[in-house]
């Protein structure tokens, strides 16, 4: 079926059906202008979109709205669970990009016949420096483009699940090697 | 050697080796503060692609810096050759957007074996409100992640070059049907 | 009447009631998508206005969205009879640059008793790099603080109406010497 | 000698000589990438003068980056000694607001024969939705155009150092009435 969507001999389908599922992270964060401080309102998800003229059939589901510092197993298992019952099969997830590659290794180890892609932002999309749009429409290509399996896009680049970290001291994603 | 690199049994592989023509277009439209009009400058690819924190090993070329609508046939036989003599397999154009459907068919007929995806933008970089770095981040995607040929990503979507055309109205790509 | 408003015996007045007088001027200009080209749609006063948490109790009035070099004398009158029927004593004008020093002597010459301050921007407020916010925010600084008469603000500073120009060649305001 | 500056009989006078003293707040607040919080790395009070396109003469002179909530009462004496050696008689404080109107006091009591104006930011500038390019063109516009006194200019509006108040439930700054 997967095999189907994405084969070689035949030409790439363009399969606009696609879900996005959100977690919160850094792309979220917004400034709490009484509190001086970094918070969640909603997310900016649709915004962005919108900003980008995206016209693919996006599903967006918030699942949770938390710092990814702060998931816990459950919440990892929730998130795997959205993946599953996802009527897509391409599945982009937004989330912090502290513990993204844990939550990669559990959504890919459950080896589901979707592509599905977590990314992520170093700057919430509320700054004007942000990373989160060309992330996001990097995701969005890569769960369209590539085969079935787990990935992690970030730094314009993808990685499998099985195969990536984020270096803490430079805050950029590479290969665990 | 193309079908090496995006093959179907072997797992996607993470091909750094990118190559950005630049041409033009509404994507890299700058204000001229003393005329009071749009001109071109200088491109900001490099700009975007460090803003979106972007770790690919990405070449960027100048072609010409001009609006698509006074692109010639030359100039489009300028952009296929710079095609063919890249040295690497993976190319993005950024492009007008008003003439974009030209220009990939002149590339997409040649058949080169290369990953080639066209991209622009319906509002210029320099406006809080472009598209330009969520196109730029899919355009990247899709040139990694698509077997070879020629495509178009725009809208968070990409065409194959012989089925694409922009819609005036609406300003939205689409498919030719 | 005027004086007691900003008198030097005594303390300076925090007077709220304010007019802004909308004109267009590339300040108002946004970006058209479907054309390519710069246009007006509607003012973004307003918006600058709840961008910058302004509580002045500010009363907008669109009065015309044109080009300043488009402006003619007729336009110039209806600029004039606006400030002179408008209820408050402080005013300020939004207008293009090219020709915001003649606008100013027309309706300074007419010696309303009345704190009147032209500005504009040398950039689309919709531009990232706009000084629109800056200049709208000193135009009605200076609009509550100066004595009467007929002022231009532009460049973080004031220029009273019989001396003033904007350089051709640097696009800064200056005193016509 | 500050009465000749903005006396009654003469007109105004643009005096460009301008200091501002930069103590932090969110105004300045960045986005620490690797940590994920607010921090200081440098005032961008340079920056928005140049997309102000600011022609004042000003001089910058940044004495302390730190949260107001932290001003201790040696800190603001040492505010205070800044206005009193600044050869400028007009003087623009970039300042937090959660405590900007008890330095406004400690200034204000002094009585200086200048014109000091005390902004700040609800949101850091390095946010796109930041109020603080509105505010300090707003404050150096103020601080051009007031008698002398100590002010605080928020909200596009000014209020004097001893009837001032934040309104810690609206983050609005009235008088204390």
């Amino acid at each position: 079926m997967a095999s189907a969507r994405a084969g070689c001999q035949d030409a790439p389908v363009n399969r606009a059906a696609l879900r996005v599922l959100v977690t919160g992270g850094t792309f979220d964060k917004d400034y709490h202008e009484l509190e001086g401080r970094l918070y969640f309102r909603q997310t900016h998800v649709q915004e962005m979109l919108r900003l980008g003229r995206c016209k693919l059939a996006v599903e967006v589901e918030t699942l949770m709205l938390i710092d990814s510092l702060e998931m816990t197993d459950a919440d990892r298992q929730r998130v795997l669970a959205a993946c599953r019952a996802a009527p897509e099969e391409r599945v982009v997830i937004t989330h912090g990009t502290d513990t993204m590659e844990q939550t990669a290794r559990t959504i890919g180890a459950a080896g589901l016949a979707k592509t599905i892609v977590l990314t992520g932002a170093m700057v919430p999309y509320t700054f004007g420096s942000s990373d989160g749009l060309f992330n996001l429409g990097s995701a969005l290509a890569f769960a369209q483009a590539l085969p079935p399996g787990t990935y992690v896009a970030m730094n314009g680049r993808f990685f499998r699940w099985d195969d990536v970290r984020k270096n803490r001291l430079t805050g950029v994603f590479e290969e665990r090697g």
